[in-house]
């Protein structure tokens, strides 16, 4: 009974009805639909699509031209300006590897990161050419070096380049070479992990699923057409969660911002008319922090699309009162950024705000273009009970995971293991199907017999007003095998003592979960801002040999 | 210098990382993240995404256990119920191949498309028992025949079949079996041209244009999460034109009508809180005339999507007049339904209406999940100046493109000529890159050696407040080679003479552009409204014969 009609040799694949899934279908059809529509802000500069686009194509043809091949990597060290947007179009289409670099990270990273990627060419943002001609020292390789100058940098670093990034675009002709995949699976961006546990690995990200994100983004946050997205968050994280290709596609505007202050946020979003922006919770609450202190709210709703951590309540309550609509979404550089989110339910809205933020702090659901986002055991890949309780380990699967890690067949291996994407993030399954992480898988304390959730404890902490960050992490002890130690950065003109900190706990947490001993003062933090948790196990260490 | 790192066997695609691309997805994950939200509105019937998902799994359970297997065909003949809501996910489900066909077909064509798609299984709405029964009678094929009850059926037919929908749902287990897509290159649905010219051809669907369409409308349409959709677009016209995996996509509700009656169209939008709806711009005058005769505007701005043809400019004016916010768009089965689309542009806001409509009117660009829509001489293939006068051909080029046509390997090689899909719609392309169809290739007048477009005069025509449909063809004539001959269905009370609408058209048109002859009566139309221009062809050859 079987039939093979549906796929006779004349029904398959061919130019008319196949073309590799690439995000710089979004530039080439924005760019003939709305040539005229502003692309990019960026202090003076106002730049339409069809200027971005034959920028693009006549870098992607000088880049060619000067020997890049398909496959070598394109290092890029820039933070939020016009040339970070644009290399998210301009190196796929010279057939290069984008890879943005974290420019928080110091010269010895960046210089493994150079080596490890094999970065044939470099394009450095001439306010951090001292930090990248440092790199080059350290570095085996010697990519071409290009300087980019921006008009929005007070003062420049010395040119460390061959050339200028306005020279390579002179070089290109719009209508000259460019090279669209053959394959969806061909890489399109490299992005190194943080490195909070180890060196940093290599995220290799496919064409097929930039373009599946990058669309997903639009379908998550129901993005309406021409949204003015203000770029908050760094362009190197996730390349800037696929939205330079989402913009693209909704032929938005970019708005840049060399540095992501809150002053400066607030007054972009008024000069501009912004309506969308991204970034972790800690910019939710330093905009809002200035908004109030300037007595202001925002002049309309700005949807803000938050991940990094769950928005504490206290944030989320204050940020929604100035005008903020938050959005929580959950992933990691190995999903492309954020594939995960907080879906809201309509009958939500009838609860009261404290209710409302408790749901809105769990991570959720996968993204409508990422298949699955689950709850199993690490090792026997067995779901968990939904009952709010068991923990497992939130994986992924679908077609917004990373084709693996560069050069690295054990990690890759390691983390595709039984066929998800393995996240490290431990989380329990409410009944409602949704996802909320309880704890790092290397975070969880312990202590006598009972699981404490360092995240529980940090949540308490941050309802003081006076703590700008808390972070607890396990101490070692002999009774109980682990107690809960409470590491406290004090808001600017705040103080507080152990016994208050440890009285106000004791009033919203069970007597266990309470920290023993509290300590201020810097919390030591990595290049992308995430709590080095393993620096304050060893200043627990320290201490209790002194 | 070329390298291949970045293709290491260990970056190869794997089930983490790659998913064939279905619309099943979509109802799979609104069943886990919005069980409780309504799927579907039919009559009495609130059916939740959760109860239709298990539904639709008994459904494909129950007929893998009847012997469906792979790829088999799997006829239905229904109106926009639930049920043909529903076999839009259990087909595929079933690993089956979905061929909804017209309802307003006569026996004999009904019977040439089961036997031409060889269906196994035929599913049947009561309302139709009659018809269905009288085309088994001339079919080959032996189907399993399943009568479909309907609650919003007045006076059902007889059962014809061995059994109903439900009794086949109440075979079926909802954890049983189902056949996901291995390639997302598999067939997912069957569609047969409405047979203007010739045999009606079997567009054959891959799950992958499916996926992509489904979102790909959500995209053009700036969809919100849970849109209130109502089903006045037939769902065995493309599928619905994708919207039921798009309705599913976004966790939306399916609001069903049997009939697209102004009255109940009006009624319903009332009744549900419809928010978007689709179809010919017939539906939006019959919708706008209703509610001009009541005296009513719409309760709420209602969106709608409009193809089959342009709207005119007189209807918009009235339908934005009482609450349509419309959206032109552009396609034809092979393409999925509309994947061309007249995207606004923010500036036309400020122009008069009569230009906005006249914009408005246009065919326009690519969707964004569409790689090309473009215009091109028919046989070089070489694009027509942007000049807004040159006439070319409407060719598209991407992923919203059919597999080709079923056992019809030279047809699929003459569509698919030169890497693109003929659309045989002749347009002209403004300078803004917009297309604007002219005509349909054998739809052109030549006279006196000038080109007539018989949409141009159609358009005049229309401004007639008399008159409900216009067809203009060309007839012979000894002196000016052709001449154009309006046929007009006067609208219901109205009267007019064709002394009255020539001196209207040498108003508004070129004197030779202006009919030569006028005749009032009825139109013959295809079963899906297409006008049958041949028969007003032979009606012209008769009259002159006489």
């Amino acid at each position: 009974m079987a039939s093979n009609k549906y796929n006779d040799d004349f029904l398959g694949k061919r130019a008319a009805n196949f073309t590799p899934l690439t995000p710089i279908s979004f530039i080439e059809r924005t760019a003939r639909v709305h040539p005229h529509h502003t692309a990019i802000i960026d202090g003076d500069l106002r730049q339409s699509w069809g200027d971005t686009y034959r920028r693009c194509r006549k870098a992607a043809d000088a880049l060619i031209k000067r020997g890049v091949c398909k496959d070598d990597t394109i290092a890029v060290l820039c933070p939020n300006t016009a040339a970070a947007v644009e290399v998210a179009f301009s190196v796929p289409l010279s057939g290069g590897v984008l890879n943005m670099i974290n420019t928080r990270l110091d010269a010895a990273s960046l210089a493994f990161i150079l080596d490890h990627g094999e970065a044939t060419v470099f394009m450095v943002d001439q306010g951090l050419s001292d930090l990248a001609a440092a790199a080059l020292e350290l570095a085996d390789v010697k990519p071409l070096v290009i300087d980019i100058e921006d008009s929005t940098l007070g003062e420049p670093g010395a040119a460390i380049g061959s050339l200028t990034y306005e020279d390579l675009i002179a070089e290109g002709d719009a209508c000259g070479q460019r090279r669209l995949p053959e394959d969806e699976w061909d890489a399109i961006a490299l992005n190194y992990t943080s490195g909070t546990t180890g060196n940093p690995k290599g995220v290799v990200y496919h064409h097929r699923g930039a373009y599946l994100n990058g669309l997903g983004e639009g379908v998550e946050w129901a993005l309406p057409h021409h949204p003015v997205y203000l770029w908050t968050l760094p362009l190197f994280h996730c390349n800037g969660w696929c939205f330079p290709w989402t913009v693209a596609a909704y032929a938005g505007t970019n708005v840049c911002l060399r540095a992501p202050e809150a002053g400066a946020i607030l007054d972009s979003i008024k000069a501009n008319n912004i309506s969308h922006m991204c970034g972790a919770p800690i910019i939710l609450n330093m905009v809002t922090t200035e908004a109030e202190s300037r007595g202001e709210k925002l002049p309309w709703p700005v949807k803000m699309m938050t991940a990094g951590a769950a928005p504490p309540a206290a944030v989320l309550a204050r940020s929604e009162a100035i005008g903020f609509d938050v959005i929580h979404v959950y992933g990691l550089t190995e999903v492309y950024g954020p594939t995960g989110v907080c879906a809201w339910k309509q009958q939500w809205n009838e609860l009261p705000a404290d209710q409302q933020a408790e749901l809105k702090s769990r991570q959720g659901v996968p993204y409508v273009v990422q298949e699955e986002m689950v709850v199993l055991d690490s090792d026997t890949l067995q779901a968990t009970a939904m009952d709010g309780q068991t923990m497992g380990e939130i994986m992924f699967r679908g077609n917004a995971v990373m084709k693996g890690y560069l050069k690295n067949p054990e990690a890759t291996e390691k983390a595709f293991a039984g066929g998800y994407f393995h996240s490290e993030d431990l989380a329990v399954v409410h009944p409602d199907n949704y996802a909320e992480i309880k704890d790092r898988s290397k975070d969880i304390i312990i202590s006598g017999g009972e699981n404490i959730s360092s995240i529980e404890v940090e949540g308490v902490l941050y309802r003081l007003p006076c703590v700008a960050t808390a972070a607890v992490v396990a101490a070692p002890d002999e009774k109980w095998g682990e107690t809960p130690w409470a590491f406290i950065e004090l808001a600017e003109g705040q103080s507080a003592t152990c016994d208050e900190v440890i009285a106000f706990c004791r009033e919203h947490l069970a007597r266990f979960k309470c920290p023993s001993h509290v300590v201020f003062g810097d919390i030591p933090k990595t290049s992308t801002g995430k709590i080095q948790k393993f620096e304050l196990r060893k200043k627990i260490a320290e201490q209790l040999r002194d």
